[in-house]
C-alpha cells in the first residue's frame, strides 16, 4: 500500500489544475474569463498529465488518480479490495485539497460572482440537461473511452512508448473525451475529481455559495463505476488488460 | 485477414471521438456548443492519434481506420483486392456504431436542437457551398495530403520515429489538414467517417431529424478514394510507398 | 543538388497547409470562417512539421524549406553561392504551385468574399499598420527569432532529440514567433512563403481580386532575409552555427 | 557561473516570446487582437520551451530561466549565494532586453492604443482583483505548482524521459499554471519574467505610457520566491529534490 501518497499527490495534482482552469474560465474578473471549451479541455488533459507524473514520482507507478480506474484494474486482479478502497479515499482526500486550494487561489473572485451555479461548478460537474437515466449513460460511455483507451496504449501489441510520452498521451486522450464527450455532463469520469471537490465545496467558507447539488452527485460517481466495470469486461474481451 | 477487428474497433473509436465533438460543437445545451473550428480540428486530430492506437492493439497494425488509406495500400500490393474490401466494410461498420454510441451519449439534446442540419452534421459531412464538382476536388486534394505526408512520415528517409510518437504526428497531420483544407466540405477524407454514421442517421430513432442527405453522399466517399488513388501514384514517383 | 526536389515538395506542403488554412479564416461561407489567431499560429506551427517531414523524406535532408534558412546556413557554409540560389528557386516554386493548390481547393469561394484584401491576404503576408521601416524592423527581429532558436534545439550541448521530435519542436517554436511577433506584418519569416503565393495571386484568375501589394512585397522577402544574416552571427558567436 | 550567459538568453528568449504574445492580443491593431486566453498559456508555454533550449544550448544545462527556481536550487545546494544572486541578474537582465525588442517589434501600436494600463500589462502582470494578500497567496501557490511538478517531472521514479521531451513537459506545465492559477494575477511565477520588463516599462520612450505600478510590482517578485521556498521543503519531503 505504498502506493496512496503517491494517489494522494497525483489526484491533487489533477484537481487543482482542473478545477482551476474552470474557475478561471467561469468566475467573474477573473482574467481568463469566457476562455471557453478549448481551455477547459486542453487544460483538463493537461492537468492528467501532471498528475499522472506526480503520482508516479511519489511511488504510485500505477497512477490511476481516479477510482473508476483503479475499479478496472482491481476486477483485472491489480489490486485486492481493500487495497482499492484505500487507494479511493486516497485520491478523494486528494480532490479534496485540491478544491481547498483552488478556492484559496481565487480568494477574491468568490464574492464577485454572483451565481451560485457558477461557484459549484468550479468544483463538481453538473448536467447540462438534468435526466438522471441520460446522464449516467453518458458517464457511463465517456469512462469506458477513457478506461479501454488507456488499455489500448499501454497494449502489448503497441509495444511501448517514449519514455515520458505515455503520460502525455493519457492527457490527449482526455481531452478528446471531454470535446467529443463532455458536452451533456462535464465530464466527471473520475468518482474522486467530482466528490473531493464537492465535500470541499460543502465544507469550506465560500463567499455566496448555494448548495452542493447532492442529488446529482452519485452520478458523477457510479456512472464513472458502471462504465469502468463494462469496460474491464471490453479490454479483457479485447485482450489488452 | 485478422486486421479487421482492429480496423473495426480502431474506426469506432476516430469516429465516437470525432462525431462526439462536432455534436458537444453543434446540439443545443451542449456544454462544449458554438466551441469553434480549433475545438473541432483540434479533436478530430486526437481522435485520430486514439483510433489508431485502438487499430494497433486490437491486431491491425496497418491501422488505416480509413478505406481511402486502405485503397492506397491495395495499389501498393499491400492488400488484394478482397482482402481491402472487407477491410473497408470493417471500417464502415465501426463508423456506423460510433454513429450509435454518440446518439446515445447526447440522448436528451437532439429534441432541444431545432435544426434538422445540424443533427445531420454531426454524423456526416457537407458542403459549405454545394458544387459537387468544385466540393469533390476539395476532397480529393485533402486526401492526396491524408496520404502522401502519411508516406513522408514513415519514409525510408526520415528513418523512424520515437516509440509512440507516429500516431500523434499523423493526429497533427489530420490537424493541419482540417484547419487547411476542410472550409469547403467540413473534410471528410474517409469514406467512413462519413458513410458508416450517415447510414446511423437513418436508420437511428433521432428526435426531429430531417433526411440523410444521399444526393451529397457520393462526394465524401468517392473524393477521397479518387484523392488516394492520385496520392499513390505521386507518393510512388517520390519514393516514399 | 540532389535536395532541390526535397525543398520544392517540402515548401509546396508548408505553403498549402499555411495558406489553406488563413483561406479557412478568411473566405465568406468556409466553415473555419472566423477561427481566430490561434487557429492561425497552431496551423503554421502544424505546417512547418509537415512540411520538414516532406522535405527530408523526398531527399532534402536539410530540410530549410525557407529561402532565410537556406541564406544563413550559406553564410555558414553549407552551401554554396549557386547551391543556395537553386535552392531558393526551388522553394519559391513550391510556394507558388502551394497558392495554386489552395485556389483550387477553395474554388467557389472566391467570389463569395467581397473584400479583395482579405483574398490577397490567403497568399501573403501584409502590414497591420503600414510602416516599411517598422514592418522591416519586425520582420527581421522575428526571423532572428526563427533562426537563431532552431539552432539552439539542434545544438551541440542539447545533444540530440528522440526520433521525429525535432521537425515538431520546430514548429512549436513557429507557433510561438506567430503568437509573439506575428501580430504587427502576419510573420512572413519566410521569402518563400511570400513570394511564391504572391506571383500565384497575379497570376491566377481568382474572382474579384485586387492588386497583388508588390509595393510592400520586398518587405517579406528582405526582411527576413536581413534577420537571417542577422542570426547568422548571433548564432556564430553563441557558439551553435 | 558559466550559466550567467545561458540564462541571460534563456529568459530573454522566454520573455521575447511571452511579453510578445501578450502585445498582439493587447494591442490595438495587432493581427491577434483579442487572441483570448488560450493563445496567452498555450504561448507562455511555448514561450518556456524555447527559453529552455536557448539556456540549455548556451551552456546553462540547468536552465532555471526564472529566479524563483534557481532560489529552489540554491536551498537545495545547487548554488551558493553569490552564484544564485549572479544567476538571477542574468535572468532579470535578459527579461529587461526582451521588453526592449517587444517594443521595437511592435513600435507602431504602442500610439495606436490609447489605454496605458494595457501597454503596462504587456511588460508586466497585474492582479485582476487589487488585494496584496491575496495576490500574494495566488503567486506564492502558483509558484508552488510550478516548482514541484517539475521536479516531480525530473524525479528518479519518473526515470528518465525522451531526449528533448522534458522541455516540451515542462512548456506544458506552464501552460497549463496559467490556464489554472493565472486567472487572478496574470501568473507571473517567475521574478526575472515580471520585474526585467518593468523596468524597461519605465525606461523605454513608449508612446502614451503611464506609471509602471511599483505599488505592485513586490507581489510578482517575492509571491514566487515565498512559493519557491515552500516548494522546496515540500519537494524535499517528498524525495523528489
Amino acid at each position: 500500500m505504498t502506493n496512496l501518497l503517491g494517489e494522494f499527490i497525483g489526484t491533487l495534482v489533477l484537481v487543482t489544475f482542473g478545477d482551476g482552469l474552470v474557475a478561471n474560465a467561469l468566475l467573474n474578473k477573473s482574467k481568463g474569463q469566457n476562455a471557453g471549451w478549448i481551455h477547459i479541455t486542453v487544460g483538463w488533459g493537461a492537468a492528467v498529465v501532471m498528475g499522472v507524473f506526480a503520482s508516479i514520482a511519489c511511488g504510485a507507478p500505477q497512477a490511476d488518480i481516479n477510482p473508476a480506474v483503479t475499479l478496472a484494474k482491481m476486477l483485472a486482479g491489480t489490486y485486492t479490495l481493500p487495497h482499492a478502497l484505500m487507494t479511493m479515499v486516497a485520491q478523494v482526500a486528494g480532490g479534496f485539497c485540491a478544491g481547498v486550494l483552488v478556492w484559496l487561489a481565487y480568494l477574491g473572485h468568490w464574492e464577485e460572482t454572483a451565481d451560485p451555479g457558477l461557484k459549484l461548478a468550479v468544483f463538481s460537474t453538473g448536467p447540462a440537461i438534468r435526466n438522471y437515466t441520460h446522464n449516467f449513460i453518458t458517464e457511463a460511455i465517456a469512462t469506458v473511452f477513457l478506461v479501454v483507451p488507456i488499455m489500448f496504449i499501454f497494449s502489448k501489441n503497441v509495444g511501448g512508448l517514449a519514455p515520458g510520452f505515455g503520460p502525455f498521451l493519457v492527457g490527449w486522450l482526455v481531452m478528446v473525451i471531454g470535446m467529443a464527450l463532455g458536452g451533456p455532463t462535464g465530464y466527471s469520469l473520475n468518482p474522486a475529481r467530482d466528490l473531493g471537490p464537492r465535500i470541499a465545496h460543502a465544507v469550506l467558507p465560500i463567499a455566496g455559495k448555494g448548495d452542493s447539488d447532492w442529488g446529482y452527485s452519485w452520478v458523477p460517481v457510479f456512472g464513472p463505476y458502471a462504465g469502468a466495470a463494462v469496460a474491464f469486461f471490453i479490454a479483457r474481451a479485447l485482450g489488452v488488460m
